[in-house]
């Protein structure tokens, strides 16, 4: 057995027990780790400072260091999600269909944990302890996989998780770190068929493209958004400008961001200057087709490698078209289902639009931005998912369950 | 572009229109194609000779053979299945969740098509009539790739479905045959990303494991299956012995056979050769454990590979288990999550079974055989998952369908 293996097989086990533990005890578990992460405050501050001060070395972006650093406010905020997730409706042994068959079986289908959940993730050390959480709620097993840049932080914060679940008698391995960085490790996780019942990458586009191409275990992606805003014809143009507003910059580097603004030729001349004005506020760069530009004196021409781009930033990309169809065809073409708007008063044209276009969210007179569990009700996420299987959209404590058939019968045979 | 793409680009193309079409529509393509089917009997026929006679040539054994042939009233059972499938309830559009938010934003959560599926097959010709059925049902494209041993007869069989979904108005392009049998093909269609949303490999264990190891595109494994039947110190053993019957010989080639007999040392002594006796009506060939042996005179001794295998024949491996616990633990280590049975008329030691056991469908008095679209009232199925993704246990049409939340709104940001 690999090192690897060993920690599979010990992760496996572990979920072999969390998949019979009731509510109470996850809870109590979570509960028990959140104090513990209040406990082990000044030693997490202090592995914490190890990776900024090697960061720093490094000439790492002040970005980047401001998603590795923790505070003591930043850790509080850890303890307080666990505190949350534990308040959440366990996800486990909801009944998904019950039915009587002719032949007196009786079936039931329940929601059951799915077994052993790999998350890989990039610097951020919080995701740490929120993936641990909502794969322990949901009665799962977690080996987690963070950036290396950040493993005195995790490995301080695992090691306070994996003390407050001793304490309240669950295997310490329901929460594994991987401490070994070496980048082979990562590929062998991605391939740990038998062990990892399920791989979730969180983190940028060049990662999930990794554990696309190189993994044999069940991936479900997550993160990566080019969103678009269609202005119909029929639109409220102040509506508009608000909703694309908000959708570019309230906050540029997430995946539910808008990158892309689509306008009706027909309201083009109207709605353009008045949400051109409206990005000025926040200096937005748009990179806009040469129809638009007239209308833009401020915009860059677009290239072809604008389309279907997710910039992350305080950057839009503008096309003008003829109609809805033609808005319907180009997302269709260039978007990553992930979340499209169309903005119009016209409810025709908005049902035709939320019909045909083929996404995680497709958005009426809102903005992309609601893309997100807390937003949708789910309590908490882990990411959200752009693929087609499983789950689509954010991804709560049922998205990390599976279910199984529980087939009572008197004899009956076939 | 790759031929192979072309075809992926026209499916997804097809797809778009399928996405959006009306059960009335679908079901008017069903039906059309069932005629046409009957209608290129003869071409059908005279196609599948062909294939036939080359597999004689080449040796191929008599259950290929059989699997391969086809007669008038095979193709009437594949047109029979079609109006089956276009009787089923539409699995597009239901209304997964429907909520308010606080903010006053509407969201639905419906099921949609999935898009473009691929399926990847032996040599059984009634499976290209049936994926096409279901796809089309779900709203899918669906892009086959049979066996190169059963290639007139599919390529016949989809020219008829292709003629029928034009007559309907539809693309036929909704189902596409790949013509060229090159193994390469086989290996790009795994990895034809952006075009294919999700694969489904019907066949043996060799296949479903090329396509975990090559596969990019989301895949969701089939059919392979070690069933166990845990037959516990409480057990009525007659019902013991029928179930044990009924599981292994009714039909020892499908993956919800069983292949593994645990029995409990408190009642093996009464149990084995009661089972055991039934089993010899078929001339069930037993391996066992050196324990059992001494009840068993007829068994073979098993050996390590024993324990696990799927024999797909009337052969039968048998271990006794100290009690329910280590036939859990047993079934843990060797089961393939497929269909697991306790017989027992102790109804505390079989919920202990039934949850501790993580399975795809977990039985109580009942043979495993059941697993199955048709007797899960699924009406038809595609293949059972043994995965823990998306689906577990028979893929019916509900299965075939992916999800979305379409937001209504009247302005909000965030």
């Amino acid at each position: 057995m690999t090192e690897l293996e060993t920690i599979g097989a010990a992760a496996k086990s572990a979920a072999r027990v969390l998949m019979c533990a009731d509510t109470e005890t996850k809870n109590r578990a979570l509960l028990a780790i959140a104090d513990a992460l209040v406990g082990a405050r000044e030693e997490i501050l202090a592995a914490n400072r190890e990776d900024v001060t090697a960061g720093e070395n490094s000439g790492m972006t002040r970005a980047f260091l401001d998603r590795l650093s923790l505070s003591p406010e930043r850790i509080d905020g850890m303890a307080e999600e666990m505190r949350q997730v534990a308040a959440l409706p366990d996800p486990v042994g909801r009944v998904l269909s019950d039915t009587v068959r002719p032949n007196g079986l009786h079936l039931t289908k329940v929601a059951v944990p799915i077994g052993v959940i790999a998350v890989i993730y990039e610097a951020r050390p919080n995701v740490t302890a929120d993936s641990a959480a909502l794969c322990l709620k949901s009665g799962n097993a977690v080996i987690l996989r963070g950036g290396r840049e950040a493993i005195h932080s995790n490995t301080a914060i695992v090691r306070a998780m994996r003390g407050a679940l001793r304490g309240v008698g669950l295997p310490e391995d329901t929460v594994t770190l991987i401490e070994d960085t070496d980048r082979a490790v990562t590929q062998a996780l991605m391939r740990l068929n038998g062990y990892v019942d399920l791989l979730i990458p969180r983190g940028g586009a060049g990662l999930i493209r990794a554990v696309v191409e190189n993994a044999t275990v069940p991936v479900i992606e997550t993160g990566a958004g080019t969103c678009h805003i269609y202005v119909d014809r029929d639109a409220d143009v102040p509506m508009a400008a608000e909703i694309v507003f908000n959708a570019k910059t309230s906050r540029p580097s997430v995946c539910n961001a808008a990158e892309c603004l689509l306008v009706d030729r027909a309201i083009a001349a109207e709605a353009l200057p008045v949400i051109a004005a409206r990005l000025a506020e926040k200096q937005v760069e748009l990179r806009a087709d040469a129809e638009a530009c007239a209308f833009l004196p401020n915009a860059l021409p677009a290239t072809d490698s604008d389309w279907g781009r997710e910039y992350n930033d305080y950057i839009m990309a503008v096309h003008i078209v003829s109609g809805v169809d033609e808005a319907i065809d180009f997302i269709a073409r260039y978007g990553t289902g992930h979340s499209e708007c169309i903005v119009t008063d016209n409810p025709v044209t908005a049902e035709r639009f939320l019909a045909r276009v083929d996404a995680a969210a497709v958005y009426h007179n809102a903005s992309t931005r609601f893309t997100d569990g807390g937003e949708f009700g789910l309590g908490a996420e882990i990411g959200i998912s752009t693929q087609k299987l499983h789950a689509r959209g954010p991804l709560g404590l049922e998205e990390l369950t599976s279910m199984k058939y529980i087939v009572h019968g008197t004899g009956q045979v076939r």
